[in-house]
This record gives structure tokens, C-alpha cells and sequence, in this order.
């Protein structure tokens, strides 16, 4: 019997600065998708479970989680992207551009905007840009991530170095405000809390009470509701032989559950318009207890807007420890500073938020 | 940094008799919970998953199981009732009084009807009876329940004394039959049971025979989908200083897994009119197996009706132990009768069933 | 307390050749079940989670994945067919002969084809063909199984025995070719595989590189969503006097994780337009690990489609193994040939594959 030869995924040698590469497997979001995130990760975000609240905002229906768009989304572009990835290096760029329904069917597509070998000539960092659309070619969210690749042969002709210029933060400017959106009648009653944008200040942070333990079901079952098939998070037995010695827990899912976690003193935080940047910094598993704490670090008016604000977040996610209990986000070790072994997760993010009515 | 005080919920003092409280987090039911739902029960019951037998009784979908209803409506009330509660004293007079189909929203309030100071002064006991409505404003269900609660402030005024008058049992009377339920041509196939109302002795007792283990991920999916957020369903780590030593599985879940493994024998009780009490005997964990036994307490025509009557039913849930195995519910122990070791619940419940045609 | 006794099922002696039996609990198949079979096994096959591709494909929706369909019908059959069985023997001619689609209702009812007493007297061999109808009466799949049933009165009077004639193969002659399917336009670029039928040779091995942990949270889970209530899958407590000392995987799943494990290599395998036969070689268990490896066995034209073809493939699932480890399928004991033991399935199927266009 011959063999065949597999996929194998790209190594840095085959991507060209500037090409755009279409990846597959469109994906339908259900009821069903919608129904399971709330199974998976205790989500109470209210204009995504509850079809009058989105009316009374202005949309045609109750939408689908920022978060859940962003891994049914971010999973189509692991083939192509970052199967032989050394590292995931960062993100930047996030931004979420118009709401999903059930029903919409995603298509996401990746442009190389950068490219840079490293010294060693084994390896070298991609810097992607990757969109996805709905049925209807509008573009529902788009994320910068550089990750650094294998080369598989050496000798190969080292490109010219273009490394991107990308923002630190997406500037209130650049925040794409869904057109239908408007809070101006906004009922606190169906969050159960009157905290709107004019109450934060910059600088307060919230220890969130609630604590969540997720297991190796709840963790495979979202990564494969996602579509995400890095090998990593579902083949426990060659992730034995692995530095991790077992199955890792997607980072984008330690996301979903620190963000709803998050919901007790961020109930009004109502959309994610934009995620700056984001660290995984230390891996989680099966059985670890998750809880989060979140600084606020700007405030900001939207142009033209009454009835919302943004707010720019700092979300730091713990294995295994309170919010209240960690003392420091980092220790130090040899003169350098390190994340605590404890800190999964440090996420720079930008929500939308009713104003109170003048 | 500033730290924000969060929601603590209501304290004994915060409760005035007479008040109403609108709950948080309405929720539109979709086809993804009742899918789940079934996955995470194993429930046949057959007017909740097959359309064209639900249209045959005269609905006009297939309605949402009884219990995920409310399960869902009973996580609303838990932030504003009973988070600080000392504990849950009991149930009465939960009412099923019209059917709830996908696309329903459904939302929760919740009025005071009795105060009671224990005599130690640091707790009260509060009395509430809690509706859900439709996006119609058509009450689907109705329970009372009252739970223990702190005091934060002692030097606090004591209310007056007020116990609200409850009926033990929901009599036949004042059961809500479904306008539409029409049960004249129904056809036994769709269940495989040919025992109809009919065929009931009161006194009859059924050991179900299936078993079911269910595990941490099934029971935590499942109260994260009711969204009901009790920290002590989900956090390990803090549960593990607490007497329990582990995550606690949501009463209610145990509920849906009697009430499903109890189809065997009970195929044609189709829709649940009213719980009449409950007691969740001892605690739940991951890991244990249910097996359960019900006994019918009372056979009631229902007024005016001929294709329906009415089956008062005692369910006893038991974990790690077969009905056919446990030699009595109680024990007796210091010359006072507890319930068994292995005993978790004990349900009184109505439930309606076709009866056969004249 | 009287007590009720429960619908045991049929024994050998209750079969008789010829009888129709129709199967309890029809079943409406809805997006919760498609998402919940995604989460479940990972699949990514296109027909069934992008609607867009399924409309080019000439479908009115995306369509229910093939193996979910038979999963439902198939446990319908369970309660009457084989609670008693001593043993499953095996499995003919599978046909997939419609397509579901969601908010279809699937009803499933089986005619008892062949008896056999066995030679001990103690058991019989039924063969029954059993058919799953939509709610329009239309044909959506069928299969035929032979099981081991025990007698309960041995003195019962023989039947005659009848022994069905079976395919070994369903011939391509006797494929059902989905009506509306037309593949002329199909976009290799949903798939991600420029791999179509002309460039499969028989005789090729594909070893999947993929591997899934199942937990025992996972199985259950799929299992009771298939509402097919064995009690050997769910109830631990009473399959830990058994030979398997715990709960055993079942066996369908096992082929829908290997089938979804096989889309690496398979991509554009769209449709299963038959299962020829199978093996459950050994038991599967929570915390298994599984791998797939696939060869194709025979490559067939369909008469009078140019756009597609069908492929005869038998997929091998691995427990705790990977496909490039193993040296073979087969070991020999005591001079007889058994299966390794890490070696679950043998499945022989056939495959819908788009043509290169001319």
C-alpha cells in the first residue's frame, strides 16, 4: 500500500509578503454554537442570550458572542497559518466590525503583512492580518498576529525584512461602533446593575468574586466547537511526550471563561469593540480554577455618541489562585521580571458601554 | 488602584414584605438548550423532542422540557434571593401554567410574601413566590420557596413576623392545563408504553431500572447553561475548604436526572403540572450514579377533561445504590429518622397523562 | 407497594419473521444537535456546518451529518431490538438514501428479515432491516444487524430458519445518489484539498496524522444526545461487576470520532453513501485515545455522473495507538489470526467524492 502524503501546513519559505490565502471549512453559526458557549463558559452577556434586549439595542436579533466569532474565526486560520508555528508571538489589531447572527456563515481569509528570518536562519516570524466575512462580504472582525515558523529547507533564499507597523492600542477613532447600536433606552434591569460608563474610573480595579474549575470535556468540547484542530489540545497521548506532558487548554478559551467571569462589576460592559494585545502566560489544563481581576485603563467618549462609551480594560486571568490572594502580576527572578506561575492570561481589551442618560 | 465593591445580593434586612424584585439576564430558550439538554440527561420525554407528535397534542411546536424551564427561571432568582442564603428550607406551589417554545424570552420577578427573625437574631427566613413570563407577559411558571438568610447589620429593626399560607399539595383544582393540549388522538407508538392514566394504582411503586454516573463536566455544563451561577457548583478550589470538600452538583440537576431515568415506566407522563415539595436529602458530586424510584401517591380525574388526568408522584432519587437494593428511604439513628445515606431527593410531584379513549 | 414491572424488551422467542416493529421516541433533528455533534466529535465536513457550500452543492440547507442520522435511528431500534442481545454480530448493507435536514423528524421502524436458534438452544440469531423515515414518509436510511437475543423460555418451540441473503458490498448500482446533489460547481477551496476522486489509487493507505483523547464526559454525552439508552454506557456503578469493570464506550461513537479524525487526507469524502460492514474489534473507554488510518478499496464511477464518484474505503480505528506504530492490524495467537488489541474498528464504507472537471 502506498502512502499519502498530508497537508502539511506552511513553512516560513512559502509565504510571500502581500498574498492572500483563502482558508477553508466556511462555518454556519447556530443556535446551537450560541447555546453551547453559554454551556461552556457560564456567559451572561446580556445582548447574546436574550433576542428583546438586542431589539431594544437596535439590532435584528440577539448576536453571537464577540469571543465565539473570534475562535470559530481565529480556528479556520490554524492550517494555514500557524500549524508549524515555533511560538505564537502576539496579537494587535483585534477589532470587531459587525455584529453576527445565527445563521451568517463565516469566511475568513489571511493577508502576509510582514515577514522577518530569524537570526539562527531556521526560523522566521510571519506577521499576518486575517479577516472574516459574513454571507454578505462585510467584514465581522479582523486580528493581527505574528508567529514565528519553521523553515523546512535551510538553503532557501532569506526574504527581505518587513515588519509591520502596528498600533499599541486601536484608538477610539479607529473602534468600529455597529451602526444598528443604540442605548439610549438602555434598561439596567436586565443586567441587574446600574454601573454604566460614567461610573468607572480609570484606575479601579475589580477583583472578581466568582471562580470557575474547567475540565478536559469542557475545555475539548469548545476547542472543537471552534473547529480549532491543533493537535495539542486533543491527542492526550502524544502530548505525554510533550514538555506540558499533557493535553493544553486553548488560550483563546482561557479568554471566554476570564471574560465571563468578569460579568460581576463589568455587567454593562455589553460588546468587546477591540482587543489591543493580549499574553498567554503560563499554559492551563484540565482542572485548573480559574478566576480574573480587571484594571480600567482608559476612559473614553465616542465621537458623535451620547449613549455609549468605550472602556479599555486590562483583564488578567489566575489559575488556581484569587484575585484577592495574588500579590504581585509578577515575581522576579535573577534581576528579571517574569509573570507569576499563576497568571494565565493578561489581556488589553476595549468594551462598549451605556452612558448614563443626560 | 481603587477596588469596586461588588453586587453582594440581599441581606435578611433588605427583604420588605409585600416588594417586588425583577430579576437580571432574561433568556431567550433556543433549539441549541433543548438539544443540550437532552445530551445532558438523556431525557425522552416525547412533547419536548419530536414536532409532529407535540403538533398532534395540539401545540403547535414541540414545548421546552418542563424542568429546563425552570431551571433556567429558578438561576435568574439565585443573585437577588439566595446567594447569601444560610440555606434553602423548602418548596411549595410550583406551577406550570403554559408552554414555553424556542424563541421564548423568558424573564423573572419575584415578590416577598413572608419574613420571619430566627430566634438566635443573626438570620431570618424569607418567604418569596417567584413567576416567569414569556415575551408575552404570559406567566409559564410559578414556585414559592424559602431560604435562610444572614443579617448583616443585628442592630437592624426585626420585622414583623409574617408566614405566608401554603398549600401542601397543588389540588387537582387549581392545576393550569395547557389551553391547547388536546391528548384525544393520542397514539402510544410514539412512547412504546401502553400504561395510560388509566392503567395507575395508587400505592403502585416503580424502581426504574437505568442507572446514570454523572460526571463533574456533565452537571457543571449543565448549571452554566441554566445560568444559574451559585459558586459552589463550580469552584473546586474553594470548595475544597469547604465541608463538602469538592464542587456541589446543582439540586435541580439532580431533578432532570431522576426525572429522565425515571421514563422507564413512566413513558407517558408527558408534561410535569406542579411540584408540590422537595427535598434534596444529601449531596451530589461528580462521579456519583442516580437511580430512582417512584410511588403514586393520588389518581385525579382533572375537571372537565377526559383525555388527560393527573398522577400525584413521589420520586426518590438515590446515589451509589439500585432502588431494588435500598431496604428503606429513612434510618433510624438516636431515636430520630434521617434520611438514608444514599437517598438524594424526594420529590412530590403531579404530573398529566393521556387516559385511554372511552 | 405493588410494583409495576418494566418493558423488558424481546427474546428470542418474541421475533417472528416478517413483523413489522415500530420504534418509540420520534425524534426532531435541529441545530442543536448538528453543533452539539461538531463539539462532540470535531468534525469539519463542509455539507454539514457551511450552508452556502451545501446551496452550491444543491442541497436547500446544509445537511445533517450522515453518521448523527444513523446514530438517532439507530438508537430508536435499541429498546426493542437489542436489550437483550448477548452479543451484536454485525451490520449490512447501510444505505444513506435521503438527506436530513434540521427541523426534520425521524422515525425509525424495522422488519424482522432471519431467525436461528443457535445450537445450545439457548439463544437465536434475528436479522432485521430496519428503515428511518422523515416526516414527509420518506426513506432517509436503512441498514441491516444481526444480534445474539436470549430466550427466556427454553421450552418455546424452534422457528424455522430463515437466513437472509446479504451484500457483502452495496454495488455502486445500488447507491441512492441524493437527487439534488450536483457537484459540477464544488469549490475545492471549502476543503482546503485540491485531493478529488481521480486522484485516489486503490491500494492507498492514508495514515491520519490526527489524534482525540474521549473523555468519559464526552461519550456519555454523545450518547444520550443519540437518546439511545444502553444502560452499558451510562451506568457505572453496575459496569463495575461486569467483565469491563466501567462504563464502555459506544461503538457508533467510536466510528464518528475515526471519521472525524480520517478528514486529514479525506477532505473532500462529502457524503457516506454506505456502510458495507464493520467491527467493533474491542471495547473503548473513557480517557482512550484514538487514531485512524484509512485505504482505499475500491474506486468506483458512478453511472451517469460525471461531477462525482464513489470510493470504497475501510477506516481502521486505534485506541492508545498511532496509526505509523503499528505493525499490524492482525496478530496471531494459537495459530488463529485476532485483531491487536489496539485496534477498535473495521469499518467498511463508501464515499461520495467530486470529480475533477473535464
Amino acid at each position: 500500500m502506498s502512502k499519502t502524503p498530508f497537508n502539511q501546513g506552511r513553512f516560513f519559505e512559502d509565504f510571500k509578503l502581500g498574498e492572500t490565502i483563502i482558508h477553508a471549512t466556511p462555518r454556519t453559526v447556530t443556535e446551537g454554537d450560541a447555546a453551547l458557549y453559554i454551556a461552556l463558559t457560564g456567559s451572561r452577556h446580556i445582548a447574546h442570550c436574550a433576542k428583546p434586549v438586542a431589539h431594544a439595542l437596535g439590532f435584528a436579533d440577539k448576536t453571537i458572542d464577540d469571543l465565539l466569532t473570534f475562535h470559530i474565526a481565529f480556528g479556520k486560520s490554524v492550517p494555514d497559518i500557524s500549524v508549524n508555528a515555533v511560538a505564537n508571538l502576539g496579537y494587535a489589531e483585534i477589532k470587531f466590525s459587525h455584529p453576527v447572527y445565527t445563521g451568517d456563515t463565516l469566511t475568513t481569509q489571511t493577508e502576509v503583512i510582514g515577514l522577518k528570518q530569524t537570526s539562527s536562519g531556521k526560523n522566521g516570524i510571519v506577521y499576518v492580518r486575517s479577516t472574516s466575512f459574513n454571507q454578505n462580504h462585510k467584514a465581522v472582525l479582523s486580528w493581527v498576529r505574528w508567529v514565528m515558523v519553521h523553515k523546512k529547507d535551510l538553503n532557501v533564499t532569506t526574504p527581505e525584512t518587513h515588519i509591520p507597523s502596528l498600533d499599541n492600542v486601536v484608538a477610539v477613532e479607529d473602534l468600529i461602533i455597529p451602526a444598528d447600536l443604540d442605548a439610549n433606552s438602555f434598561d439596567t434591569a436586565v443586567t441587574g446593575s446600574q454601573r454604566l460608563w460614567d461610573d468607572f474610573k480609570v484606575g479601579e480595579r475589580l477583583n472578581h468574586p466568582a471562580g470557575m474549575t474547567v475540565d478536559d470535556s469542557d475545555h475539548t468540547l469548545a476547542t472543537k466547537l471552534y473547529q480549532n484542530n491543533a493537535k495539542l489540545h486533543f491527542d492526550d497521548l502524544s502530548m505525554q511526550s510533550s514538555a506540558f506532558g499533557r493535553r493544553l487548554m486553548y488560550g483563546g478559551h482561557v479568554i471566554s471563561i476570564c471574560r465571563a467571569l468578569s460579568y460581576d462589576g463589568l455587567e454593562n460592559a455589553l460588546f468587546i469593540a477591540a482587543i489591543n494585545a493580549g499574553t498567554h502566560a503560563n499554559p492551563s489544563f484540565g482542572g485548573d480554577t480559574f478566576y480574573t481581576w480587571t484594571e480600567v485603563l482608559e476612559k473614553w467618549e465616542i465621537p458623535g455618541r451620547e449613549d455609549i462609551g468605550a472602556l479599555r480594560l486590562r483583564m488578567v486571568g489566575l489559575k488556581n489562585q484569587t484575585a484577592d490572594s495574588l500579590e504581585s502580576t509578577y515575581i522576579e527572578e535573577d534581576g528579571k521580571q517574569r509573570y507569576h506561575a499563576n497568571v494565565v492570561l493578561d489581556l488589553d481589551y476595549t468594551v462598549l458601554m451605556p452612558r448614563k442618560s443626560k
